[in-house]
């Protein structure tokens, strides 16, 4: 079939908007028409060709909302006109990651998922007959995609596709970092740095479990008027600061109970660290930095009881914790629509990239 | 009173056996008989000179079992007769560290006992007119030593002191990591950096917690044969694989479960971390580093599911806990017996520090 889609045909280049051919879904896989799709910084990361792993061309996107319109041999678990959001992290339930408490990085389609194509080898979209890659396993850039089976989170039909998209990534890495990762309890004080998409949604994690003191740290003081609409109590400038971490731990009363870097900066992963409180602060890296970059501090900040930890996709297992996320936003528990700050078509995609590299869009959703 | 101590005059000196006076206990105060003490790294690196906290002319040792003789007004956990094991790190039950479930870094002591001095401030210690500064809160190279209540552990009558006294520091350090800090669950695979006295205790704590493969790694050949009769189920030796993370990631069937380093090598820290598992691995720090030295790692081994954690005194609550441990070891649960390699009396203290140099012992008990 045919589909609309926004192909990144080669690294540092805008996407061009295309024609290209879909092959239908075959065993275990789920062909998925798109209603919506944020454009998250990870897609600009790969587009710029910084990113190793980054293969061209392919239709980039993973954080998408849509209706399942086919399913191939021994699907089970959705059927054609099921509403669903693409999974970047799969849950098959069977594999060692899935059977493990501890874990949400099932492995099952990892390795092709990785080089961009369907996990029999194939991939499903071409271009004048020229194969075309798949990205993260969503490749939600195009109206018409198709997924494996586990990568396809079964969400209720009442969710509006143009919020429920940011579901797909930004909504559950925040939040999912809160309620999976750290298991922040309330009553909690807690420092989050970085006040983007990824760490607004953080912020209001911590609002809805009752944390009682939420402090942010941005360069940007315009991120400040939305961070205590999401339920910030204190704003830090780091310019308006000579120390940072000593700032921070004096206005925590001693340290933070858990603090959230989601910058990928990994001078602030250390500031992140040695701001959690004296044995038992807990810090989760979010952030991606970049390549070849490390992480240090002394191991006496670690002895005298803080955690360092990570979180990939919040924590949550795709198939099981989106559903329960959705909910929280058509609850009215999370709120997800001040921070879709602009919509588009797809043909304006290359614009929702402009904004973002401008600090100018907190989440730019297409609608197909 | 009159004691016989082994007093630290000045750092990179030989200990001194002297009679040294002993004031008795004021309130909240307990005065020990010291019965045995183990020689522990700790006492060695403060009396080298490197440790920046380490303070002279002072009374060593934090090691030790003996026998309440007197107790100060207030007193009530403990009375004359009761044996006891001394605390470095103290259980008030009060502090804001104590009511937290996540530590055992009780504070109520602590500002003090970094400074060499009973909680009023005074020094109970002297000699010819002298004062002598406490040391750890212990200073179980005295015979009689005089400790704040809270930093008290009662035990049963029944545990002899040339065993009890080393679950003062490295039993329950080692055994405490496992327990109190890591948590480790039955049918688990772990790695052991460093198979001293703590990785020793490490080993059997992991042992007696039902896991089905233990790795040790330790540069000298000679620690194989007693490891594996404590629970080590493979031994490793850097010096004869070529890429030790590797290595230790494949005899594990994809990484460990939790990892101890046991040593104080930021090296071999960074090794530690980086043979957890994917997904779920936790790496727990026990050695301590050299000042000023740093671990270093790439935060994506953070994000994709390794934790980095470090523990004090294993974890224990030490009124709480060190009770216990001297069960696990009195129903034989755990080892305690070939741990200690020498025992010789207050004079011969010296030599203690000389075999633990060369290597030569795992423990050395000195017994009054």
């Amino acid at each position: 079939m045919k589909s609309r889609a926004a192909v990144a045909f080669e690294a540092g280049k805008p996407l061009e908007i295309v024609e290209i051919d879909v092959d239908g879904p075959k065993a275990g896989e789920v062909l998925i028409e798109i209603k919506a799709t944020g454009i998250c910084h990870t897609d600009a990361f790969t587009l710029s060709g910084d990113d190793p792993e980054g293969a061209f061309p392919a239709v980039l996107g993973h954080e998408g909302a849509g209706i399942v319109r086919e399913v191939g041999a021994g699907v089970t678990s959705v059927v054609p006109g099921d509403h669903v959001i693409p999974l970047y992290t799969a849950e098959c339930r069977e594999c060692d990651y899935c059977l493990h408490p501890k874990t949400n990085l099932c492995q099952s389609v990892r390795a092709t998922q990785g080089k961009g194509v369907m996990p029999n080898g194939e991939s499903r979209f071409s271009y004048k007959g020229e194969k075309i890659l798949h990205y993260m396993g969503c490749s939600t850039f195009s109206n018409y995609t198709v997924l494996p089976e586990v990568s396809v989170a079964k969400i209720r039909k009442d969710a509006p596709f143009d919020m429920a998209c940011y579901i797909g990534c930004g909504v559950t890495t925040g939040v999912g970092a809160v309620i999976y990762t750290a298991k922040v309890e309330p009553n909690t004080r807690c420092v989050v740095f970085g006040l983007g998409g990824i760490g607004l949604n953080v912020i209001q994690g911590l609002k809805m479990v009752g944390c009682k003191q939420i402090v942010g740290v941005d360069l940007n003081p315009a991120r400040e008027a939305m961070a205590r609409k999401f339920g910030m109590t204190d704003f830090v400038n780091p310019k308006d600061v000579s120390d940072l971490t000593g700032h921070n731990v004096e206005i925590t009363g001693g340290g933070a109970d858990y603090t959230f870097e989601c910058i990928g900066n990994v001078d602030v992963m250390r500031v992140a660290l040695e701001t959690c409180h004296k044995g038992w602060g807990e810090s989760i890296i979010i952030g991606v930095a970049g390549a070849g970059k490390e992480i240090s501090t002394r191991p006496f900040q670690l002895v005298t009881g803080r955690s360092w930890r990570g979180t990939a996709f919040g924590g949550a297992r795709g198939r099981t914790d989106v559903p329960s996320i959705v909910d929280m936003y058509m609850d009215g528990r999370i709120q997800i629509d001040p921070l879709i700050t602009h919509k588009m078509g797809i043909e304006d995609i290359n614009k929702a990239f402009d904004l973002m590299h401008a600090g100018e869009s907190i989440r730019s959703v297409v609608e197909f």
